[in-house]
């Protein structure tokens, strides 16, 4: 089955742009969480956001849940890894299954977490976003998991079926729900090291030689979400019809630039949908 | 006095300039009407603006009335009729009165109403926006004014004793509270007629031979309001950061181009004011 519109994000932007499509009777999907949006969840007080005066972030993300439930919009629990534009259509990759839509709105906010040193140089040579995307090339071998969330435990004992050693180095505080056998690290990693491929995991603390290193995000950067995605700044460059350089992906929110803030991003949200809707009804009558 | 912030329009996107503002520490002014919206008032559901579901445009319009009261922010119900932006500030001409202020953010909405044959070639040769303003050119002088709104009936009032001959053309139904020297034609005005400066207003069933005739529309065209304001197909052209050509002059909303939708309005106008904010914080500093 192909969505008319997949839009990646439960964010203001995600969410905004759901209602407006949702409104013109388009068939979405909407990938994000059950929370809606972290941020929104801690924030403490919100009167900015004009005609909701005066809400915690609790409040105001309860107000937006109750607006998608009254019509009808669900929220998929995936984690997206990659878009592909296929010409036609987007393929859309989960962990485990692939997504089809004729359109898509990148509405993923913005990572705060900086890459670490080597990072960046050693993505697809050793270093990655999705442990049970490239399981199959450590097969026998070691691996780092870090993990800003409890996504990466389910990567993580995912992995150790596979890997030789799996190391998790958790950066955020909870009980971990893992495997024995992994070897739970509390560091903070500082750098990849390597040459052609990666040699180790450079912490504060202590260095861990890997084959591989695998960073759980928040959210991945639109530059590896989407291959071809143009940015500028650091931000999905857009048009005023939130547009991309991409034909027929749409950006909203605050991967696309700040001001960080919810009705920025819920604006350009329904910007983004009511052009991918005119995108879709012009394809249709081409 | 000279204010920090001027906005002009009190609809979603004049009203989100405000809070976001205010938020900010701004002494503003907000210039527009106590019904906030014609437009809103008159809507009958709204079920696109993310967190307020299923609200008649009457009802939004009270959130929004509530909003701006808990922020102790007021409406100065004036018709701006220029916008002068005199280098260091911005002078911002209402009826008999000029406020000051350091940065000016148009939020006019959308004039539906086109302009009829001639009308825009006679501006300044016998045509005008505010009867008011440009009195003392038609002392003893056959006038004819326009109005798509009661407004329209004070400038009527105040030019009879001045001009000549004043005829009242209404394209509004109510009750005309006008003097009793000011002749009411009811009919549909077609054609500005003239050379040099103009002879007469053709109306669908008669000739008015006329030394001027007075427009008094919802909202004045940006291109008259703010002299030298860029336009884009009929909208005021802004960057990403609702800045117009006219350095510390941002503008949000409906007038900066389509979808003319509210919560699109709304995040833009946050934008314009946040940018605004930091334009008047470089100024102090620099």
């Amino acid at each position: 089955m192909r969505y008319d519109i997949a839009i990646i994000g439960s964010g203001p932007a995600g969410l905004s742009a759901a209602i407006n499509a949702k409104v013109r009777n388009k068939n979405i999907i909407v990938f994000g969480s059950s929370n809606l949006s972290e941020k929104i969840t801690k924030a403490p007080s919100v009167d900015n956001y004009l005609g909701l005066y005066n809400l915690t972030g609790e409040e105001l993300k309860n107000v937006f849940k109750h607006h998608i439930e009254e019509m009808d919009i669900k929220i998929t629990e995936e984690r997206i890894n990659n878009v592909y534009a296929m010409g036609d259509y987007f393929a859309i990759m989960a962990n485990e299954k692939m997504y089809e839509a004729s359109a898509v709105i990148i509405a993923t906010g913005i990572e705060y977490t900086k890459p670490i040193k080597g990072e960046e140089e050693f993505v697809g040579k050793g270093v990655g976003y999705c442990a049970t995307c490239d399981a199959s090339l450590y097969r026998g071998k070691k691996v780092a998991i870090v993990s800003y969330n409890s996504e990466g435990e389910e990567e993580a004992n995912f992995l150790v079926e596979i890997a030789s050693k799996v190391y998790y180095i958790p950066m955020y505080k909870s009980e971990y729900n893992i495997n024995e056998n992994i070897e739970i690290i509390k560091d903070v990693p500082l750098e990849v090291r390597g040459d052609i491929s990666i040699d180790s995991l450079v912490l504060k603390k202590s260095e861990l030689d890997v084959d591989g290193i695998f960073f759980i995000k928040n959210s991945i950067s639109p530059k590896y979400l989407v291959p071809g995605l143009e940015l500028e700044y650091g931000h999905i460059k857009v048009d005023r019809n939130m547009q991309t350089n991409i034909k027929g992906c749409f950006a909203a929110g605050d991967c696309i630039g700040k001001p960080y803030q919810y009705i920025k991003a819920a604006g350009e949200g329904q910007v983004a949908a009511l052009n991918a809707v005119s995108y879709l009804d012009n394809k249709k009558h081409s």
